[in-house]
């Protein structure tokens, strides 16, 4: 796909999943006003939706075209915003600015923010069971059931110790800790930390399409191999990225003693691993049948970024 | 049921139910080690497990004696937890003992106290799921399905917005409050902070076990009632209470001027609307004809308390 192309396309979907949101945020009113507001604020920041355009790009790749997976791609981005909420608290990362705009806890102080990021996280759930299939007793139940459930499984499994919160788990602790950090513990740190929520849009994009249990674990290690790839780029970039082009400072991993994928394994090998994890990830997308070709570029796009 | 009685059954619930929690516990192992062993610490505390106990017996009640029960017994203890860690944080009430034993964050940090509580919500749906009956394709649908569906509704429900958190986040705002709170406010607060997990719990109960949505609903109200009674009995024993059987202070809610059912209404008409409560409650439980001798006494015991 052509990049100007590419970029439009990008924007398009972009957009349509900020609507998709707007429908779906609690209205601010009544005694609990104030977490809404901070809620919406938070979710309502921006950002290109990466998780739910994989989610819903999956789904389309294999054959789904209901609005089922509508709830889980606003569920995911919920769970998402949540996570940068609660990473900015002073007890945590203590960041006042994210992409230029004031924090949620900066904004609503402290209290507020763990509030807002506790409400986003089981708003998510609440919204994810809107894709329950309505059935009053007597009806036979929708054979749609199961594969909610399993989503669901999905979406909570890769959020939780077992994903996202073990990798967060791993990576205050690796901050904390004075003897050099292993590979090992750096790919679970980005596996968990980044990849979960990548396996989670895409494996769920697919479950709620009806995958056969072989194409989910398929999905799985592509996306896997994406997130990993994405993190090591990114510790690429920190080395050799132009701090204007990257809006942010450069070399900073280096000036906080930060080890990373690049510190311990060098720039060249590091190159190499984002080429071989790519290309597996590209292999695994082309061995299915359906149209993929927006969320191939969309996948090259996320590794191969010099910003 | 004698007092003496009541007490045994009690101890034995109690204890059957941190047994049941036991076998729940996520293992303490691997990169995520520490923030489950914060999220185990918080869970093992202790107190007398009265939301899973309401739910469990009001599936009873209404016939339930499968064990899909289980998991949302486990899950409303997590979430009634993760509430309590999340309170105790210095961004919150700043509590480094809850009693007599420290809290989360004043054990493990404060960015693992965040981490822990999020953890515990997480996981809370995570083991809801559980519930989920086994379907491959082909097989048809379990009819439980629904049933799960619609509790898991109601668990996310009474504990976001619409439920707890919406009562935590009027109650941080009463407190920062010019203005006297009006009635109103005092018992949404306590509608949402307090009622409406009891509700959860015994509106789950019945769902699992295939109650009516009539009996659902005049459910809700007892639960409701044995909230705003508990709460308002808590505000009475603040004022007459002997601090030494109590094992707090008392006179704390006029010390801090803080507004409450009581010092808007009375100590006189305060009694009365706990026993107006109470005795609503009650014609409602005894207008079920399952067994309830025991839930019976669990809910007076509850309201009538004097420590």
């Amino acid at each position: 796909m052509e990049e100007t192309l590419f970029r439009q396309e990008l924007q398009k979907r972009t957009a349509a999943i900020e609507e998709l949101l707007k429908g779906y945020l609690p209205a601010e009113e009544g005694y609990q006003k104030t977490v809404i507001e901070a809620m919406n604020y938070s979710l309502m920041a921006g950002g290109k939706r990466l998780r739910p355009m994989l989610m819903q790009e999956t789904y389309k790749m294999f054959g789904g075209d209901g609005d089922i997976i509508e709830p889980f791609m606003v569920a995911i981005e919920m769970i998402h915003t949540y996570s940068l909420v609660h990473d900015d608290l002073p007890a945590m990362d203590n960041d006042e600015y994210r992409r230029g705009r004031k924090t949620t806890w900066s904004v609503y102080g402290d209290g507020m923010g763990v509030l807002a990021g506790d409400g986003l996280l089981n708003y998510a759930f609440e919204t994810a069971f809107r894709a329950f299939p309505a059935c009053t007793s007597g009806e036979p139940v929708d054979p749609n059931y199961p594969r909610v459930a399993a989503a669901l499984n999905i979406l909570a499994r890769k959020a939780g110790i077992y994903g996202m919160i073990g990798g967060q788990n791993a990576d205050i602790e690796a901050e904390e800790q004075a003897e050099p950090l292993t590979t090992e513990q750096i790919l679970f740190i980005h596996a968990n930390k980044t990849a979960a929520l990548i396996q989670s849009a895409m494996t769920i994009g697919a479950t709620l399409a009806g995958a056969t249990d072989e194409e989910i674990a398929a999905l799985e290690l592509c996306a896997y191999n994406v997130g990993i790839a994405f993190q090591i780029q990114d510790d690429i970039l920190d080395v050799i990225g132009d701090s204007k082009e990257l809006g942010k400072a450069t070399g900073s991993d280096a000036q906080n003693h930060k080890q990373t994928y690049v510190t311990l394994h060098g720039l060249e090998e590091s190159g190499r691993e984002v080429e071989r994890l790519t290309g597996e990830a590209v292999a695994i997308l082309d061995s299915f049948s359906g149209e993929h070709e927006f969320l191939k570029e969309l996948l090259l796009h996320l590794v191969h970024r010099t910003k």
